[in-house]
């Protein structure tokens, strides 16, 4: 456990998000609008999102995006984060690949999703909107946005899936002791909601249904904003504070990395640390590998469609450009919550499509074991989310041990897990299996899309 | 939440930990040998403790022990820790007090405690031991021996008060992923647990219990010692590596505390916090308040008598010079678990009694309100032990207000209570009460104690 820490003074958090759509050669396929198909503008995203949020989300042309002043006085609390040499994981797989993380998981609410809950909340304050809602899956989004709703005085209503509000009662906790409403969803406050509670009464929630009743009650109450997590291109413009700091942290250390890599649900973490370095690449001036770990049960990137689907489960969005598992794939239950969504964003599925990055998928027992390797050797429990990283690291660590290469590995451990205990506690006890997906469970639920690319 | 953080980069942390012993003018009285009544000599510790931990609960010469460099390199992990300037809670106080805290929550097991896990687990290792035994009340403790145990390769085994067991079992999960085996207290491996068992067969567990069974593992297996979280002067040693973080930090800041504030349990991280700057006040260079915040359902240093008493339930530890409110005092069950201990440590019971310091005893619910404001205001959840120091460094800046006082005041939040989310719940939903303590309770209990001083 002899890791090393580099550590950045607060004057070197960015002033800039860095908007990768800028220097992407083949852009993302436009978001459209369902019944006209004609692509978005921002003003047909208005009565959904802040202004500013539906700008940068539509913005192809500028690749640097101003952090304003207010956000960066709040991202102070815990930003810059360490970047951590993970010498004893290195020593533990006696590889000669040099091993980095950065180590999102010092934020007050344990993960990076804070990164873009704050300019959103701030956004959304700046033009006087006065309540927000979204939705959670495994808390760690709702959480951060509840305590940057109360920093800028916004009420927040959090739709959370049913069995996450069961399940994870911590993290429901902590958005109220925040100051959040917390609602389990599927429930009787949308129509959303009371049309699956009516149809299948016993239903556990998903984060799909969670996004329709969010949507739903931001878009039936007056001065209200809806704001979500991950998927979204301008939450992985936020996202990106934390590569732009990992890629100086890297300076510090004397090294670039050969392989990127991130664990993926929505892909806000995986966008985070990876944008800022494939620019480089774009440039010509590395040829770094960039990893997204799916876990195997949701595996939207390695096996799922290029297609426009919807983000959410009553079609209430816009068509996205993805990589989908279908807006109706009810992923199996893992542990890993923040993980279990049906598509990837619109940036991501085309630099996929582009082969520009790679996806491995991740068994849910091979990421456990990945995590409690981790704790023991690097003293910090993960996320079961990040512990799909650690695991995808560790194989590029193994194989890099196979071919006889002093490789750089960086990978982005986006959370800690101290409040995912019971799904280490069931790990191992023993309790926890892998769920494979039927390729024909894909098929029936890809078969259902309208085919618009 | 414009709050400032002074960070110390990883050359600053401390290389010798300050024996305040050293400098005291009156000692603190002798820890004695029950049977013989004479004082004891650091090998009489030594079938309890490791050589090096014994030699330094005895030192009463040496101001400053220097820290080996494999517990330095082990701090690395996480320290420096920020001192921060609380500008979100001075503002909602409308104070003209500046406050500043210690943030130590930022450890991977979420508190100060691994500052003395890593050097007890370093000297035993050094010597060869094999085995270690502890005790935990609310768990943070267990969690930072059981990551130190595993880093240096010693087997542990942690008797956990029973009812922390079943009410906190994410803290039991934490240790047996870095390892550990967790036994809940009492239990039937020891004669000191059947006894009780026996006696009380609904008996929900104490620290006091929970000690006597772990040192009785410790003196009947081979090659086994014995490692406690906190009274005792040699963990006091330890934890003022944060002290003397936050004093070079306090300069960075151009200020100086006119009050240092730390909850109290059985001191560790009162004294981690207060005795390198309680030694200016040695020298006659400050006159800066020292204050220990305890629960009032466990009021030893405002309301027990300076005795000497066992350190745990059996009577198995030597006699230590406390203010105690009797070794069978049964705190109430309050959700600040790591304060429920009868005594304070035998230096800081010195110190109280020549009035070098002070202290005052918070209400549960103040200090859960203290809680919540802080996490409003600052981002970070508490520890239910750490918002005692909160609520009296609230009531610190309430009174600097109202005698128009521009007081700096410095606080230790000793650690997050993200594992101690289900307290907050109860709270919120209004479940928790106040405790008080009748009189009659404590002279009971302090009247069976044999009088030596």
């Amino acid at each position: 456990m002899d890791s090393k820490k580099f550590l950045l003074q607060e004057k070197d958090i960015p002033t800039a998000w860095y908007n990768i759509v800028a220097d992407m050669k083949t852009k993302p396929r436009p978001i459209i609008n369902p019944g006209t198909k004609q692509p978005l503008k921002p003003e047909d995203l208005f009565p959904l999102f802040s202004e500013e949020a539906s700008r940068q989300e539509l913005n192809t042309t500028d690749a640097w995006i101003e952090i304003p002043d207010e956000v960066r006085e709040m991202y102070r609390i815990w930003r810059p984060t360490p970047l951590v040499r993970a010498a004893g994981l290195e020593k533990l797989l006696d590889t000669p690949a040099h091993i980095y993380f950065k180590n999102e998981s010092v934020s007050p609410v344990g993960s990076h999703k804070l990164n873009s809950a704050i300019p959103q909340a701030y956004f959304c304050k700046k033009q006087g909107v006065t309540n927000i809602t979204t939705e959670t899956g495994a808390g760690q989004w709702g959480a951060a946005l509840s305590l940057a709703a109360k920093h800028f005085g916004i009420e927040l209503a959090v739709y959370m899936v049913k069995i996450s509000y069961e399940q994870k009662p911590y993290r429901r906790s902590i958005m109220q002791t925040y100051g959040a409403e917390v609602i389990a969803s599927p429930s009787m406050s949308t129509k959303a909601g009371r049309k699956i509670i009516t149809d299948h009464p016993n239903y556990q929630g998903s984060l799909g249904t969670a996004i329709s009743e969010a949507v739903e009650l931001a878009m039936s109450t007056p001065n209200c904003k809806y704001c979500l997590g991950s998927v979204l291109n301008h939450v992985a413009l936020h996202q990106t504070v934390l590569g732009l700091e990992a890629e100086k942290q890297m300076e510090m250390a004397d090294e670039y990395p050969d392989v990127v890599i991130g664990c993926f649900g929505g892909g806000s973490n995986f966008s985070g640390i990876s944008f800022p370095f494939m620019r480089h690449n774009f440039a010509g001036e590395h040829k770094t590998r960039f990893v997204a770990a799916e876990p195997a049960s949701c595996p939207k990137l390695t096996r799922g469609v290029f297609q426009y689907d919807f983000g959410d489960e009553a079609g209430y969005t816009p068509l996205i450009p993805m990589y989908t598992l279908g807006h109706n794939f009810a992923p199996a239950n893992i542990h890993a919550g923040g993980l279990r969504y049906h598509g990837a964003g619109s940036i991501i599925s085309q630099l996929k499509h582009d082969n520009l990055m790679e996806a491995v998928d991740i068994p849910q027992l091979e990421s456990f074991a990945a995590g409690v390797d981790f704790a023991r050797c690097e003293g910090i429990i993960p996320a079961p989310e990040s512990a799909h990283a650690i695991a995808a690291a560790i194989r590029e660590a193994k194989r890099a041990k196979e071919e006889g290469k002093k490789e750089t590995i960086l990978f982005n451990l986006s959370g800690h897990g101290l409040i995912d205990m019971a799904s280490y506690d069931r790990y191992l006890a023993g309790d926890l299996t892998n769920y494979d997906v039927p390729d024909a469970e894909i098929k029936a639920n890809t078969d259902m899309l309208e085919k618009i690319i």
